[in-house]
């Protein structure tokens, strides 16, 4: 089989749409934002991909259906104030090598170069290594003036920045978007502690991203009611990992965790 | 060389074949189910599948005899009171690696279309992590209609189903089968320890499928024999691990086995 | 660069030679008795192979000069009473994944194939686990006219054989090359604990090898000289970890160190 | 994608350069070298290499830009007494498998070849396990001839060679040059603990070089200036492990940390 299969539901025509991408990563970060995204705006799904850097394996829904592992495109026409096109990539997995990492992240921004994407935004999580209270969305960019559109919004850019840089399709799809395809992109990373999903800093991403785009009326609760059953759960576990423990003993405790 | 290497031992013509699938995986129940079928009906050896795939291994026989691993592939034609052609197809390994185990996959997919099989049925094992009195089977398939005929046959579909999804060529061959090759599957997972060897599991799992197609005078005496023998050995390491253990504690400990 | 790089120095007529292979393994033992061979035959290298399946490294001798690690290949014609051409394979490694033990060993075949081989002998050890103080030497061979001769020059077929089979080179180069160059062979193992580098072993199976092709002057002393400074160094290290340690003892103890 | 991209920024007309290899490594000791003489030579910086056999991963600059790792090629004209072309290639990362060693440098090779360069200078450190005071430069060279003149440079070639060879980059320059490219070439190796940056040994290691090639009138204050504070470092991390060590106690301790 070819290394990468792109099964395509329809070809929309889309006009220098912006190329969002979601996937699994620290705290599920990427992949909450975009999904809420998805379902918020009735993005329809155009591509599916399979491929053998992804793992070797059927999901099984509460039905007994199957199917195979997979990433999925989807696109929505004129959102926002400003009318944009947007292509949203979410999926199951990464590509689970380095060298699926690169073939998957050349196979999608051909395909964003096809679809004429004029920017990529990658979504993902910034791992503190303990509880963040009031996540901030940190920031990479291809270029200066991308930086400076992202500081007007929100986005952090510091000496916080990740020094090992970033790792996977988030920071890949940058990389070689700029390199060799020419197209500029930023990297949005919410501040989680890397140890638990985290719907509060998908959401905190999503913010700065929909403010951009010119979205403004975009609901939160469906995020804001799992980041409550995720607080619950992780109070839980904290508890039982001691009690009466103050911040600082909390990050040297879950330290261990991750 | 090429990455699988298929060498037929005839070509059979068949009319819309069922092909089973029974390799190595968890408590062995999906091989000895297949073996199983194979000796029963006397099916026949066409083809033998080398890989890059499989280990760099010969399997030496008693007599000194050595030869390659690999899988093979029976058929065996007019089976049963619906008088249906069956591909059966077993080995001494899966692939090895994710993309070996794509690669391997869809190889095998391709010689099922060709011979215009029309539904696979993947046979395996679902490890409870905890010993099973009595096993039963539980399905996974890639349409809804495949499930509703499963459960007539006793198949079980319900929340128990395997939450991480189906992981090797069991669930491969359903996910590509249907993503890529258009062609409907089913697998039926006997519930076993994930421990030891399970061929009690391995019956219970026949008994589905050869009701299914229609086979009434299937013999399990091996299979009985065999889980027998099974049950004496796995009796035995359980009183080696402590005396007058419940279900639960056996549970407990048997999770450090695996 | 290709995958595998053959150099020929020069491309010697020969008929239908015998391919003995004696790369690095269990005990050192077929690298041993191949180099050996070629010592006291003077056999001729007529190529070098290199790959990207051999470890990415150079070696440097006492005088400072580095050279890339591959295998070799050696011919000597005329041999023994019988007059029979022989190629000999060694090298510094064998492949390093099983797609590298694949692809290196169906290029060694095909060498063969076209030097017009007709029987392949693969020389090894086999690992007891446990000192052995008179090594036999175990075959495994592709048909049962095989098995019978080296029977006859004292090669032990039992129910010792290697239940796990034969993995590496040694085996591959048999089980391919029945199955896919119609090359029948043979693997000679000498039996050693598998913890040290073993001359005594390789000796034993040079015995059967030699006296097969019909070598009658062959010198040991040199095997038989490392024999003894490896059997120094054991007995140290046996000192080392114990006094007065019976054979059993030896046993368990050695387990802990392969 | 290609596994490798050569992106060229100019292709300059040398002759008979020198390529001069400089990749992180043992004490980072290439690198830093290659780092200091591109800076201090202002060399011109004429193709960036892409791979799919570098890690998947952007690196994040202190204004938040994002770049693809990536090696780079540097070259700089009519250098020292002799006017020397050299060709410097430094990078992030060397290859990450034994596969992408083989073929980064391969294809880094077929640039050289192309370029004419006549001789190839890899640069590292040769990890001594202990603390080093006064670090010679031990050397390994393709042939005999290289190895005398690398001599009156002040190149040690004694017993202490690397007995495991050399492996990665540095090596792997030398032997597919010489096996394949047919250039020769020395790697020069700075002897380093192996378990810090070192910035002496990389002084060491281009004050042979710049003689060799008769640059007079390099200067070493960056070099000497991040030497002391490593060594400021080191000491506190020495002083951390323990007080009053000894040499041999060091290294005893030091063993831990690698």
């Amino acid at each position: 089989m070819e290394d990468i299969i792109v099964k395509y539901l329809e070809k929309p025509e889309l006009k220098e749409p912006i190329f969002i991408e979601g996937l699994p990563g620290v705290g599920n970060v990427g992949k909450l934002a975009a999904e809420h995204m998805i379902e918020q705006l009735d993005a329809i799904q155009f591509a599916e991909i399979y491929s053998i850097y992804l793992p070797p394996q059927v999901l099984v829904n509460d039905d007994g259906l199957a199917r195979l592992v997979n990433n999925k495109l989807y696109y929505k026409k004129d959102v926002g104030v400003d009318s944009r096109d947007l292509i949203i990539l979410t999926g199951d997995y990464q590509g689970m090598t380095p060298q699926g990492q690169y073939q998957m992240t050349d196979k999608l921004l051909s395909i964003a170069k096809d679809m004429d994407a004029n920017v990529i935004v990658s979504l993902g999580g910034y791992g503190q290594g303990q509880m963040v209270d009031k996540p901030r969305v940190l920031g990479a960019a291809t270029n200066q003036k991308i930086v400076e559109i992202a500081k007007e919004y929100g986005t952090v850019f510091d000496e916080d920045h990740p020094s090992a840089g970033i790792v996977g399709a988030s920071g890949l799809l940058l990389g070689l978007g700029q390199s060799v395809y020419d197209i500029d992109g930023i990297c949005l990373m919410g501040e989680t502690s890397g140890y638990f999903v985290d719907p509060t800093a998908a959401r905190e991403v999503l913010e700065i991203l929909t403010s951009y785009i010119g979205i403004e009326d975009m609901s939160y609760e469906e995020l804001d009611d799992k980041a409550e059953e995720v607080e619950a759960l992780t109070n839980k576990v904290l508890e039982l990992e001691g009690s009466g423990m103050g911040k600082d003993s909390k990050r040297e405790d879950l330290s261990y965790i991750g």
